[in-house]
């Protein structure tokens, strides 16, 4: 290869990342870490059941760290058998003979590649499955206090971009954060479930492990070992000694647990992406109802001294906006042929990686979004007086119907609206002078119903019930 | 308009689903009927609460008859307000007029489009959801038997196009029912969680609903109503008069319940699309280890009277390919702004659709292929021949590693395997003449370890662990 | 099958194409009616080169009419077969034979499925193309009147959601045009680029044609045929008959054509729907810059009489959202394994056909869009007013800039833009009290340079360069 | 931030790219030089139109090196403004003031971050665009000569994953070929139609740059300053300071070119990943008709000495696997909404740089596969025999249905088939016997029309044409 060396990710590209936690979580170090705890806690484990002496066990965990292997070595060398594992297994066998020559013969016994790949993606996917869980029951406690304190704050509910009727800031809060509860849901859920351990060696039948087990057993012979019991034994030890679930069926090509893993990430992010937009319209110069936490420097704009750009809402939606599709991505690599795939395994890769980055980059920014959002009631207010008592027209509609019937009742409300809107006069006014309201409505009533302060329905109530919401399941 | 009128989707371009159950359950009449269904559902809600009489709540439900509307005329109105509830509800309130005028007045009432739509959308959905869960179990039902009955039939295990090391055609359906049982146990905790209700009212405050209410309570004035109790009533009604669950917070914006069946709906077909790789990959003519159900007629080609094709397997690829896109769109649509948006809900719907019927046509396509697929154990035991006993070798490397460390045997291994491939002598002979071998294992023993049939691991113990779990959960 | 026959899809989920042209162009009868033209067209050009007789292309000529078939049966018995030009020879085959015996030998003669089914799609394609340029070609003119009116029309420029400097509403509407030509451009290069013919029997290499022309020929041996010259011949004769162009290579699992359409269309509504989601934005009710063209009942909602909603971009914008995915399911089954894949093919049919649609439909409801936009010169000058000559800020200090430098130039803005806000007082004011201004600027020049309405930069030189395209390449 | 410090992408998780060099023309390093590119092209672009002096520009060109500044530091500082261009301006500001004090007043002069990323960004797609171009070409051209060294190569043709009739691996090669030719015109297209600079100032009208222009020009009042004539001088300029084409209109949310891009990327993936799968196909261990290049190591499983895996295909379809949804999510950002999005734009950065990085690693590892890709006619010829003379049924069809119509003669086909296939008689010998044939056919002429090597249509003639394309259009 004469390319020249590729510098460093330093996350140019991805300010919705850049210096969260997640960044170290899934980058080549840690990753090769898994990989490696992998290798380690699977030495381990076949020494808990005597199949691996315990010092070649401790030799192998002792030489398991990332900082003894050249990643981007191993990177390299990955292109000649398409996948890291192989030149990985080499270094660590080379390093773990430098100390221990005996325990050399144990690394990797049995095992196959997609064996501690697997494992290791699930030990970087539950760490930041846990930072993801922290994050979001963090928006959603932000977004509780939010909820609780704007319970009764009037705002214009928009539909199809226009006022519709009034609403309240509370629900809407509210309303995000039953969102937020529900992805924090789905990810508990793929944590709870159980990301497992992969265990097949080269083919989904275990057969390597059973043979060294055997060998290991007998002196030579695999006739004596009780495979079934061997076999638990092992996904039991394996999974205590790395920290996650047993393995149901070898899943080399069954990939339950990655398109979890991606429906919830795309949840997430989904949900996340739901109160970005919902900043970015209230941001709107002219609405300007919220603003994102004044911090020194944030949201400067290089030529418009004036201006306090909504950094963040801007930051989560970019990642919002990719991870549906990179999950998809994830979700069509369920297509995996025979025992293990030709390519479908390998493009799992960098896609799960993108998801899980994009989602923990954007959780974090969540919780800066959320906990120092500023909220302006007065402007909300203020808003709801452009539109005013139209907003309300709907229950004088209800009021008048039944007087005078649904249908008669909206014709007029439409007529009075129109005839509002044209000559600038009150609605309750032009109301009020068209003969077949009078009827129904003295002025004070239609001054009380076209109110759009007091037209907020049940919004008091379903915030109530949304925060009885627990933030985290019983 | 002058365009000529639309012809009907017979379905031509989807042969995965023609003729198949779910291809009525979520046709425009299907659609058209449940959104009449909820029409008719909430008026009996509101009719239990007392605020709707028992008559009109009647006269609406005998009105909401599918086959009594024009769903072309709905469908052409639909574009005049970007949806088909509001035509659907002009003619439905005339059609009750015709019987009952009075009745007329209650249609709708307090209620805005978008709760009609959602809570018809999660009758098909649901209705859908129980195809499938019918259907995955069949499947899984039909290869359980196939998982038992081969629980010990060797055959090639494949990985990266080529042959590894010998498995079980029972570990294969074991794992493919496993993937089975996990689609299913995702429909059914969508179905489970419970495919809510929608009752939001204009802007997601119910304020319709209690304006309505409050007037029928009290002669006109809102001000008696406990609102809190009259949206938990309606909503615990509503549900109860579709079957459905009750809402948590209105989700007009908030899209749950769409990301989780598309989540669902997506990991059925990848389900079931690696079943059909699979089927395809073993199908071959050079391989031919199982074929399609013969059925008269079934996989004839036009041109060529000797094939038979692998037709049921394509179709179900089909499906399979196309549902990870369109679900990815769906779960792009929760960023749907403000209180309701202008497009990214109506975007989902023909996403929604067409997830739905293609995840049907694939699941009742997958009990047809299973229950009949041909299996050819004979075949099997021939392509296992191919590679013969260098399928194995893995297991001679363990058993001499023992005695010359690994890295020597792997090295033997791989230069008997190369002998052995160019010079087309057995593998066994070739490795009898090392030096190095002989003084570990003898000729015979050799012979054993090098039979790929009996180097199948733990495939026997991992069908019976994969088959104790139950079609259904407890 | 005991599935109740579904009903028609009158288009009631799918409003933004409901009676628009491109419906009837692309439903089930079109395209039947499109594999029918090809099966005559190849007859046709059979005859053209003496291999079939004349009076044989005729009476299939005749028979091939769509009125003729039953399409519901054609697409359940296409479930026998995978796809369903099996079917439609069987029945075309019956048709011809009724009126002419000796003609229903030269049904489909020496073809394949795929030849008449990718013929048929690329009929159906290049007729939607050519609506769907007519439709962009009269959006573009529409862009064209309301740039070259508004070209001086002032207005705010918004970036990140926020005031930025000014622009105005004409160089806006001529960047929308620029893309709905830069669509054109597209859709026309794919047209002109030639949607050609499939011609490959049953695996690519044309031998059933070659075959029936040698016999045709000779009298029963291939052998005198020019291979070569035939090949050329035919599929400059087919070409010819059907108004498509000649493929290159035999494309059954070379899909560069359907790849293209995908590209183009997923441009072409990504085009669209940039305007949707900008008209959205302005006509928002706290901005209301612009409205939809008012039309009777159009944009009503059930509920609130006071609201006329942006219909026509909420579907253009529900169409945009949708295609990039399903456009991106179609490039995926570029990867069709061997001659002709088992499920790549059929997963192309329906994505293909909803791209097609939504296009037609998002194109056709532009033109109604942009020709009937109401644009509101007096709320854009309205709305520049709130944030005044804050917009202007970054003028100012490029004047200070060069006597003060630009940091600090930029610092005092910034102080002052931030005192104006805090204080109401006027930025030109606060300016001119600052020491560092005063002894740069006179009070006269700071209003001038502030004034937002006086910086408005290059857009009217870049609407009239923009408007210098031609709407129909030379 | 008390997040750990991510370690570097070493290309761990992306094989298919690691160590080729698109990996070092897309890093950070890459980008963050093609952006400061920018800075220094724009200075001098304005230099030589005197607006800006030439030691300012020399001394700003010659302060943006990648190497003086810290791509850790930028990123983080990105998350402040959502844009890495803000710090970048900063501290190149400060770098060109210590050598240059007035120079520095002129570093990004009346210009916004998104001319800057954009035009950086569309410097790094055309650098890969000409990397692609290159590795396209040397792949047709490896395509050409196994197409011509395999014109009559016969080898069974598959359908539907079954034999179908015979083909040429010569053509199959062209196939290829064709397809890779077709990648490298929509490469050459979008490199032809010209990646454009960006230039728009902060709201797309430039006037920060006309109101430098202005001061510089006239001493402070920019009323002298032809603004057309201006901007097309800038445009002109920039352009030919960056070798990239002239913009059309601003297009800060108009996403032509990076649609086009998108479109041209996975389609080039599409097509290598056609071979991939094919290359698969042939390569499986019962088939195999190819195999990957030896190259010592390449290959190697870790467990399995016998095996050496088809790694090149593996690699780039995983790549392939990515890419359309990659792309999709770039096309979805045409939905851009105002004058720059809040969000949107953002979410192309890395999406972009995955469709670049992955094509190109595909297309450099294409060469690798095409240029050494082991060909095995004898293993083609040997598989062709295992379905013999069945394949070249449809030809014996042709030949009896002269004389018996066409539908007997299938019938007669498909009996005989079966009974071949079934007694295991030679097909030949099964049609010889059946009265119907012996009439038309005698035994002589039936073997030679069921020689599955004399028929192979017009294979040879196609590969003659497809080859007479050139690699570079003229």
């Amino acid at each position: 290869m004469t390319a020249a060396e590729p510098g460093p990710d330093a996350g140019l590209l991805a300010p919705v990342c850049a210096g969260t936690p997640v960044e170290a979580a899934v980058d080549d170090r840690a990753w090769l870490q898994a990989m490696l705890d992998a290798e380690a806690a699977l030495a381990r484990a076949q020494s808990t059941l005597g199949t691996v002496p315990p010092g070649a066990a401790s030799a192998i965990t002792e030489a398991a760290r990332a900082e003894l292997f050249d990643v981007r070595a191993l990177a390299l060398a990955a292109r000649e058998t398409a996948n890291p594992v192989v030149p990985l297994v080499r270094e660590l066998t080379r390093l773990v003979a430098l100390s221990d020559p005996a325990a050399a013969e144990y690394v990797h016994r049995g095992s196959t590649s997609q064996d501690v790949f697997d494992t290791g993606a699930m030990l970087v996917s539950a760490r930041v499955a846990r930072l993801l869980l922290a994050d979001l029951r963090r928006t959603a406690d932000a977004l509780y206090a939010l909820a609780a304190a704007h319970r009764d704050t009037p705002m214009a509910g928009r539909t199809l971009a226009l006022h519709a009727v009034p609403t309240t800031f509370g629900l809407k809060a509210a309303g995000w954060r039953d969102l937020v509860l529900d992805a924090a849901d789905r990810v508990a859920g793929v944590l709870a479930g159980g990301l497992p351990v992969s265990l097949g060696g080269a083919a989904g039948t275990l057969a390597g492990y059973l043979e060294y087990a055997a060998i290991a057993a007998s002196g030579g012979t695999p006739a004596g070992l009780d495979r079934g019991a061997y076999l638990d034994a092992l996904n039991g030890a394996f999974a205590a000694e790395t920290g996650l679930a047993r393995q149901r069926t070898p899943w080399h090509s069954l990939r339950t647990p990655v398109a979890d893993l991606a429906a919830a990430l795309a949840f997430t992010t989904g949900a996340l992406g739901k109160i970005a937009v919902d900043v970015q319209s209230m941001v709107r110069t002219e609405v300007d109802e919220v603003a994102e936490p004044a911090v020194a420097g944030r949201g400067r704009s290089s030529a418009m001294p004036h201006k306090r750009n909504p950094v963040l809402a801007t930051l989560i939606r970019s990642a919002a906006l990719q991870v549906p599709s990179l999950a998809a991505g994830l979700t069509q690599c369920m297509l995996a042929e025979d025992e293990r795939s030709a390519g479908v395994w390998h493009a799992e890769w960098p896609l799960l990686r993108a998801c899980l980055r994009l989602a923990g980059g954007a959780a974090h920014t969540a919780v800066e979004l959320a906990e120092g959002l500023v909220v302006r009631p007065e402007r909300m207010r203020g808003n709801l007086r452009v539109t005013g008592s139209q907003m309300a027209s709907e229950r004088v509609a209800a009021a008048l119907a039944s007087g005078l019937g649904r249908g008669r009742a909206q014709e007029l409300l439409a007529e009075a609206s129109a005839t509002a809107r044209h000559t600038g006069r009150p609605l309750a006014e032009v109301l009020a002078a068209l003969p077949g309201v009078a009827a129904c409505l003295d002025p004070r009533e239609l001054s009380v119903l076209l109110d759009p302060l007091g037209y907020t329905g049940a919004a008091g109530p379903l915030v109530d019930r949304a925060l009885e919401r627990p933030a985290r399941p019983a």
